[in-house]
C-alpha cells in the first residue's frame, strides 16, 4: 500500500492539483480542510477532495479552536504586524497545521504537504510548526516543488481531469478566516495603485455605508469579548456577529506594504472589521483598568508576540512565556466598551469597568480634587534633577 | 528696583491674575506670549498683558521654530502617547521654556513663572526645562501655590480690576498649536460619556463632513512634508493648510484616558487634523523606503523620544541620540504619498519613491517573477532549527 | 491610649532615637526587626528596643521567604541594576514593609514608621510598598523628619539615656541580607579613591584567597537551584552555604557608582559572594536549556523586573505579569553546573541537562555532522535580500 | 583569459585546497590576505599562495581601519552577544568582505570566494556583507560546495602537490584579530568538560599570573581609548599593547555556548584581554558621565548592533543609525579610568572625568549635604500613586 500523506486542502486549482500530483510521486492522499471561518461551503470541498482523486476527506470545525486558543491572543497582544496587520493568515496556519499532525498520527502518515508557494510567509508558518510537533513528519510543498507556470498547471489540470474552478481567472489571491481576510497579487502589485473596490468582500465600500451610526456595548470578562448590547455570545460567533455588523458600516480595510520573512516587501490588503472592533475596544478598556507600568510595558510583549506569529513560531517555548504575561495583566480587564460604528470608524465613546483605576477625584479640576498638589513640587525637583546637573557640569552656563 | 520675573502670559484669567499677584510678591513682571499656532489675537493678549500691570509684554512669532525643530521630530518619531496621543502641548512647553529664558537672560531676570496648576504634566515640562537651560533661574508657579479655589480666583480677579474673560463659564482647559488642540475638563471627566460636539472645534463633526472624497498628494524629502499636490510650502505652514484640509474632512479627533507623569489617569480630547494625516502618510512612505531591519527597530526609538518628550525631558542628552538615530533614517524616506479625506479618515491610497525598496519584479506573482523559490528551503531548515531541536528534546514525541 | 506605630528597627542609633522621638509625637512603639539573613544578634536587638522604650518588640525569621519569594525572582531574571548591581537592599524592602503591616494590622497600628533618610532608594521602596499593602497606614520617616546634624541626633541620644553603639565612628553605612551586603559612605564616595579593604566583610581580598581552587557542583531543579555537590539545602541554607564557599574565594565584590531613583548618582560597593556565583551557573545552564527566542528576550523581561524592584515597585501588577513570563521559562532549567572557586573568579566549567538543547551531532565538526550545510545556501539568499535590495537601490553601484 | 576570483587567503589547509579547487572550475584566483591584527607571518603566507597556484596575491594591512571603524563601535556599544562573546570574528567579517570586494572592483573579477563551511555564522557575514557592497559579483564557498571529508580534503592536497601544515592535527579551529581570539571544536564541542588550557593563547592561566597587580590608568577622548598610563597610542596599538599587559595577568578567558545565526548551539572558547578590559573601563567612565536616561536606554542600542554585527548585517542601514546614537552619547565620555589588573581579573578602581555628573555635594552623607531631602516626600508620593490607586481599587482592603 501506497504511504499516506495528508494535504492541507483548500477546493482551489493548487491542491486539487497537489492531489494528482502526490498520488504521482507514489503517495495515498488524504485531504483535509480546516474550517476556521472561512464561510465556504465545505462540503462541497470535502466531496471535490474525493473526486480529484483522494482516498478520504476530512472537514474539522476548528472554529472554537481559532477563536480560543489564537485570536484571543492576537487581542490580547494588540497584535498588529508593523502597526497595521492582525496577523489573519499567520494566526490560522499553526492551528491547520496541529490538526494535520493530529490527522496524520490517526492515519498513520508518513508525510504532511501544503499548496504555498516558495515566496510567501505561511510555507515557513506550516512547516516551522510541523516540524515542531512532530519532527517525524515529512513536509511536502507540490506548488514550490514543481514550479510550473500557470498555463502548465492548467493544462495539468485539464489533462487529469481535475475541475478548473470558474474563478480561475480573478486577479486575487485570497484567503479568510473570522479574524479577518486577506488579499494580494494582481492590480495590488503596485503600491501606487488604490485597491479596487473588487478587492473587498466583507466590508461596505465608505460611500454606501449607512448615514446612521449604530452604538454597540461590548463586554469583556478578563479580556475576552463576551457580550454584544448584553447577549452573550461564545467568542468565535461574537467576532463573526461583529464582521457582519462593523463590515457593514465599513469598519477594518487595511492596506499594508509590509516586509515579509523571506526578505521582500509585498503589498496585501486586509479586511477584518470584527478584529478592528474588538480591538479598538479591548485597548481603550485597558486604558482604565490597567496601571499605568503595565500599560506602558505590555506593548512590548504584544509587539514580541507578533513577530513570533507573523514569523511562524507559534509553537516555540517563547510564546507560552509571552501569554503567561497577557494573562496575567488580563486578571481586571473587566468592564463594557461603547462603540460607535460610523462610516468606517469604530469609535470608542465610554468606557467603564469595577476595576477602573482612573479616579474621578484625583483627575477631576473641580472642588472635590483630592490630589495632592504640593506633591508636585517635590516631583518635579527629583525628576529634573540629573537633566540639571547634567546642564550644569556640560552647558558651564551658570557658576554653582 | 523690583527683581524681574519673565511669566509666561496667555491672556486667559490664570495668568493674568498671576501678574498681579506676581506684583505683590515684589516681582516687576514681563509677560511673554508665545505664538506657536494657536491662532490666538496675541497683539490683543499682549496689550491686556500691560493693561493688567505687565512692566513689558512680548509677543513672540516661534512657529517656524515649532514646526521645524519640534513638530517634525515627533512625525519622523510616529510619536503617540500610549498609541493615541501625538504630543500637542508636551511639545510647545520646552520651546516655550527655551524662549522664556531667551527673554529671561536679555531682561536680567531672576525668575521665571508660568501658569500650570500642580497635578498636570506641563508644571514639569516647564520647570524641567528651565532648570536644564538655566539653572540659576527661579521657577514659580502662581496657580499652583496660591491654591485658590475658582470663586477666590474670581474675586480678586475682581478686587484687582483684571478683565474676566467672557468664555469664564466655558467647562473646558483649552491648548492649542501647529500640531493640535488639546481640550480636558468638564463633562470629559467621565470617561463612560461621549465627548460632546462643543469640545471640538478644528474639526467636522463626521455627519456633516463632505459627501465628496479630497485626493491630495503630500511630497517628502528625506523624511519632511515639502509639498501638498506639488506645490511647496514651509513646514509651518504645510501643517496649517493641513489642519484645515483634513480638518474639513473630519481627520484627526481622539478621545484618550491617559497616564499622566503626575500619577493619574485624566481623560483628554484632542484634534489634529494635519498631524493625524502627515504621520499616516509619513509611516506609509518609510513602509516602501526602510529597510526591513530599520523599520522594526525604529519604533522603539520613536517610542523612547515619545516618552522623553512626554515626561518632559526634551533638554536631555538622551533627545539628542535619539533624534540623530531618525535623522540617519531619514535619508531616503523622499517620494510622494497619495491621501484620500474622506468621512473623517486620511486614507493612504498609493506612495511611490524613487528609493522604494518595493522591488515588484520579486513580489510579483506573475511570470515576471526573480524570486528564488528553491532558497525558501534551506531558509525554512534553519529558521524552524532551534523550535525543532526544542521539540526533539522536550515533546519526546519522537525517536531520533 | 497613644496610638501605636511599627518601627522597622535595626538595633543603629537612627532607630533607637526614632523610638523616643516617636514617643515624643505621641505614639506607642512597637519595634519589628527582620531576620533576611544579616547575620546580626537579633535577641540582644529585640530587647535594646524594649530598653529604649518600645511596648513590645518583634524579631520575625523572614530568611526563607525571602530567598524563596524575592532572592529567587532576582536570580531567574539575572538581575543586575546597570549591569552590575544584585539589588541587595532593594528586594529586601518590599518583604520588610509586608511584614510590617502584617503586624501593623495585627497590633492595630494607624502608622508604621522606618528609618530612612531622605535621599536614598529606600524611603522610596518602603513608603510605596506600604501605600500598596495597605493604604489607610500613615507612613512615619523620623530621620528623614528630624533633618538633625549627627551631633544633634547624639546629643539627643545622650539626653534620652539612648545606648550609643561602639562602631559609631565606622565611616560606612551598611545593609545586608541573604542576597548579600552593600556599604555606602565616607571614603567610598569619592569614585576615583580604590574603597579600603575595611569596607568589605564577606569576602577574602585577592591577595589572601586559596592558592587551590575549589571546584562544587550546583543542581537546579527549574531554575532554583537545589543542591551542592549533590547535597541537598533549602534556598536559603544554599545561599548561606556560598556566600562562605565562594566568599572565601574573593567571589562577588562590586564597585559601582550607581544612578538612583531620586536622581543622584551615588557609589556603592556590594559583596555578593552567593548571588554572583549563582547568577553565572543559572545563566550558563539557561545558555544550553533555552531556546535561542527565549534566551533573546529573556533579558528585556529581567532588565524590566530589576528597574521595578529598583525603583520600588515590587506590588505593583507588572511585577506578576513579569514572574509569570520568568516562571514559565524556567520549566526546563534543570541541571548540573560546575564552577571553579579561585582568585575572585566563579568559573563555569561545565554544565549538563536532560534537557540541553545543545546538539552535538549538530554542533559538531567531527563526520557525525547531522547538520545541513546546504540549508545554509537558501538561508543566506533569504536573510541577506533586504540588504541586498536595498543596497541595488540605494548604493546605484550596478546595473540590474 | 580564465574569470578572475578573489579568494579570502589565510594559507591555512582549506584555503590552499581551494585555490586549486578554483582553477579546476576554470578561475583565475587572487589571494588575498587581510592582516587584521592575529600576528601571523603574512609574508609567507602570501607567497604560499602564490607557490600554491594563485596568479597574483595581496597581503593588505587593515589593522587601523579594523580598529578605528569596527571595533571601536564594540567598544561603545558594550558588545557582548548573548552577555558573552565580544564578537571578535563577526567583526572583523564585514571589513574583509569590504576588502575583497575592493580587490575584486580592482581587479576586474567576477566573483568573490571565502573558505567557510555551511554550518556557521561566518560565511552568512561574509556573503550578506558582499552581496550588499556589489551584488553583480558571484560568492564562491568552496568547502562548503565540495563536501569532502577531513581525509578527503587531504588526499586532494597531496595529490596535487599543496603543503599540509604541521599542525594539521590541531583539534581546534582558531581565528584572531585585534579583538580577540576564538576556537571551537576538537573536546570543547562537549559543554561539560572544561577547556583544555592548550585551547588558550594569549592569556596567562591563573595560576601561573604574577602575584603582584599591576595598576594601569586609561584615558579616554571622547569615547576613545587613547592613553595608558599616560602614553598616547593609535587605537590598534592600544588595543595589542592591552592584549599584552591584561593578557600576562589572565584576563579574558570566555567560555560560552551560544546560539549561532544558522540555527544551532555551539561552544566556543574565546580570549579577549584587551577588549575585555577597556570594555570594563569605558562602561565605568559612562557610569560617571552619562545622564541617567541615556544610561538605562543606551544597552537597548547596543544590544540591537551586537545583533546586528553578529548576524552579518553591519552594512544594513540599521547599522548607520545606531552607531549615530552612540556619537551622540560619546561626547562627553572623556576622562581616565584605574584599573587593577590582577589575577585573571581587571578591576576599575578609580574613574574621574571633568564631565563627572558625580556630584560628591549631593550624594554625600556629610553636612556638605546639598540634596533637597524634602523633595522625596513628594516626588514618593507621585511615583508610588498609581500603585496605591491600584490596591485601593483591587485590593479592597481600605474603606475609602
Amino acid at each position: 500500500m501506497n504511504k499516506k500523506v495528508i494535504l492541507a486542502y483548500s477546493g482551489g486549482l493548487d491542491t486539487s492539483v497537489a492531489i494528482k500530483w502526490l498520488q504521482e510521486q507514489g503517495y495515498a492522499v488524504v485531504a483535509c480542510c480546516l474550517d476556521v471561518g472561512e464561510g465556504k461551503d465545505l462540503e462541497f470541498v470535502k466531496s471535490k477532495a474525493l473526486t480529484v482523486g483522494a482516498i478520504s476527506s476530512y472537514v474539522i470545525d476548528a472554529k472554537d479552536e481559532f477563536a480560543n486558543d489564537y485570536a484571543l491572543y492576537a487581542l490580547k497582544a494588540h497584535a498588529l504586524y508593523e502597526g497595521k496587520y492582525p496577523l489573519v493568515s499567520a494566526l490560522s496556519r499553526p492551528l491547520i497545521a496541529k490538526k494535520l499532525v493530529e490527522v496524520a498520527e490517526k492515519e498513520g502518515a508518513v508525510a504532511v504537504a501544503h499548496g504555498c508557494t516558495g515566496k510567501g510567509n505561511d510555507q515557513v508558518r506550516f512547516e516551522v510548526s510541523i516540524n515542531a510537533l512532530n519532527p517525524n513528519l515529512e513536509v511536502i510543498a507540490p506548488v514550490r516543488e514543481w514550479g510550473w507556470s500557470r498555463e502548465e498547471e492548467i493544462d495539468y489540470a485539464k489533462k487529469h481531469d481535475i475541475p478548473i474552478p470558474v474563478n480561475l481567472d480573478s486577479p486575487f489571491s485570497i484567503d479568510q478566516n473570522l479574524w479577518g481576510r486577506s488579499n494580494e497579487c494582481g492590480v495590488l502589485e503596485d503600491p501606487w495603485v488604490a485597491p479596487p473596490e473588487e478587492a473587498y468582500d466583507l466590508t461596505t465600500p465608505l460611500d454606501k455605508t449607512p448615514d446612521t451610526p449604530e452604538i454597540i456595548e461590548i463586554g469583556f470578562e478578563k479580556g475576552v469579548p463576551t457580550t454584544i448590547n448584553g447577549k452573550s455570545y461564545k467568542l468565535a460567533d461574537l467576532i463573526l456577529e461583529l464582521n457582519y455588523v462593523a463590515g457593514k458600516h465599513g469598519v477594518g480595510r487595511i492596506d499594508h506594504v509590509e516586509n515579509r520573512l523571506v526578505g521582500i516587501k509585498s503589498r496585501e490588503v486586509y479586511e477584518c472589521p470584527g478584529a478592528i472592533t474588538l480591538l479598538k475596544a479591548h485597548k481603550e478598556l485597558e486604558d482604565i483598568t490597567l496601571v499605568k507600568e503595565v500599560a506602558h510595558f505590555k506593548p512590548i510583549i504584544g509587539q514580541k508576540l507578533t513577530e513570533l506569529i507573523y514569523n511562524g513560531l507559534w509553537f516555540s517555548p517563547l510564546k507560552d512565556a509571552l501569554t503567561a504575561f497577557l494573562d496575567e495583566t488580563q486578571k481586571t480587564v473587566t468592564g463594557v466598551v461603547r462603540v460607535k460604528l460610523f462610516k468606517g470608524h469604530a469609535i470608542v465613546e465610554g468606557r467603564k469597568s469595577d476595576y477602573s483605576l482612573y479616579n474621578e477625584k484625583l483627575a477631576t479640576y473641580t472642588s472635590d480634587d483630592e490630589f495632592d498638589h504640593n506633591a508636585a513640587v517635590g516631583f518635579i525637583s527629583l525628576w529634573g534633577l540629573p537633566t540639571k546637573v547634567n546642564s550644569i557640569v556640560n552647558n558651564k552656563k551658570v557658576n554653582v
